[in-house]
């Protein structure tokens, strides 16, 4: 197992394909190496390197955090939610993981020529009611159209400004051994609902997607702990094993699991074994990942419940020394095994 | 005449279409319409209102610029540059119509699966080396992955935070009589370069794109004459025709261009003719208009030339009471026509 370990550890970030393959666009390994390689690559710069869900700026006295996201989500509309909720969504996300508060959004749009009317002004209500409900603003925006087939209908790029009204440190590369990791909720959700919504598998279960904005129950959770909270991240892409995965790598710390203490409604269960997959992969849109000081997990935990959108949210496993980063899962029968970061892309244009 | 112009002044902002087509993405009456019927119409707020290039927000002590643009040019390379630095100055550009600092850049990329990983790495190098040369740093970003046949390559949407530094109130909506309009240099190359490049027409010309960042020439235009420029306009999609007709709208005043004074390169003039286009209407990525106080006129041409990017700045026209919210051309034959908003989409996919 060692020798399989330091392996993991040392890989470089070299891409190998000639040609872009949807697995770049997973939120998993190709991704990060796709970043790594190409990305930062070309445009080292102090702010971009931690790699964290937006990047903290600084403008005269204020501290800012800016973010930006494209979506692509196939089918456009699905139970729970709809590509315009979603891109609000996901960028008041990001800008809360980094402890700021949303306030301005950008959205850029590329529609593909001949999509409905109509079907646009569903996903701008939609847009309009998520960004009420998150307290923040669509200020800019813009939009181009290609011809048939050059697009699928609707992609939004959504950007985020947001203010960082209380100062706090917050990073994938802060947890210790000792630590907690906490999900705020039963996880891969929204991952479920896609796939289930593309009809692909004549699979039906009464799952919706849990887009949601979690800006507020984020500032809860840092008002109660104001210096205890080491990393927030929400589950999206590549679901809870990548966040855990990242963590891992970035403090250079073992995460280990419990694998029954992880919450997971049973539909969801159900529908990932029938698709063989396994839900710590599985995208969500409204929970988080946080890591805080073990000694007040339950005080976090009690704070989580407290909000509606925390209800579920359960401690789900510790930080360790060794094996430095990887995240391994003791599971319900006692045995171990790594939770390695996502391969390939199960689940395509899943946000 | 009046009724004609009383009937383009009246028009009310209402779909007719049920289905997108390129028209609502060509910059011009049909995206005019597509962003007030539907965009406004949803997310009306008092910072979105004002439709300029970008919104001016507020945060802490400091006034900043926030921007987006999404890029969907074909072909992705062409002469003079790529969708890389099409991309970064676009937004650079954006900002600096704002009287911003460019400062913060995020990067959102949607590729198409099978997209070569050489060009991605050729447009980020173009990206960086359009960064340096705007003196921005590229923050943030995220990458999606669509499959084939569902995207061209490489669709990039950049957003942007600049600062405020020194108080402006730039606005189309600012424009009074005596006001002169100039144009930065030679207008409509970008156009001409992309529908070269698309080769579609069997023509040869030497035209590259203007593609450049304008932060450094509207810095020195701002500092000479900080309280004489009333409007700046990057003229890039639907060209210096609907640059001008949203000023004269906004101001409720007419603009008289002089057809002798508009300077075009030959090249750009003699493609035009072929194809049957007017070069006001044609794109250009590196050069805008600003409405000045005409009798600071002079001064603002002489800052203007004394910069590399405008050297071929000229006064092309003056702001008149009458027929308010019409554009007309004086002609070297001594007639005059209605410049009126772009309609339908001559140049699909230019930026």
């Amino acid at each position: 197992m060692l020798d399989r370990i330091e392996r993991i550890r040392r890989r470089k970030p070299v891409i190998r394909e000639e040609r872009i393959t949807l697995a770049h666009g997973a939120g998993g390994k190709a991704t990060h190496t796709l970043i790594e390689a190409v990305f930062l690559e070309a445009f080292r710069n102090p702010l971009l390197a931690p790699l964290d869900d937006g990047a903290l700026l600084r403008a005269g006295d204020q501290q800012l955090a800016f973010t930006t996201d494209s979506y692509v989500v196939s089918p456009l509309f699905f139970p729970g939610g709809d590509i315009g909720d979603l891109a609000v969504n996901g960028t008041v996300n990001d800008l809360a993981m980094c402890g700021a508060r949303p306030v301005h959004l950008s959205a850029g749009f590329i529609l593909e020529e001949g999509f409905a009317v109509a079907d646009l002004r569903r996903i701008t209500d939609s847009m309009a009611a998520a960004a009420e409900a998150a307290e923040v603003a669509i200020v800019t925006g813009d939009t181009k159209v290609v011809q048939r087939g050059k697009a699928d209908g609707c992609y939004i790029t959504t950007s985020g400004v947001g203010l960082v009204e209380q100062p706090v440190t917050l990073s994938a590369a802060r947890a210790r051994p000792g630590d907690a990791v906490i999900v705020s909720g039963p996880i891969g959700e929204h991952g479920a609902a896609i796939m289930l919504a593309r009809d692909d598998f004549g699979i039906e279960a009464p799952i919706r997607s849990d887009t949601a904005p979690l800006h507020g129950i984020v500032r809860e959770l840092l008002a109660a702990l104001p210096s205890h909270v080491r990393a927030l991240r929400d589950a999206t892409r590549g679901g809870v094993a990548t966040v855990l995965n990242e963590v891992a790598r970035s403090s250079e710390v073992a995460v280990v699991l419990q694998e029954e203490q992880i919450p997971v409604r049973p539909e969801v269960t159900g529908v990932c074994e029938l698709l063989g997959l396994d839900p710590l992969y599985v995208a969500c849109e409204g929970r988080f990942v946080t890591v805080v000081d073990g000694e007040h997990a339950g005080q976090a935990l009690d704070t989580l419940r407290s909000h509606p959108l925390g209800e579920g949210a359960a401690i789900v496993g510790t930080v360790a020394a060794a094996p430095a980063g990887l995240v391994l899962l003791r599971t319900a029968f006692g045995g171990t095994r790594v939770v390695d970061v996502l391969v390939g892309d199960p689940l395509p244009r899943i946000c």
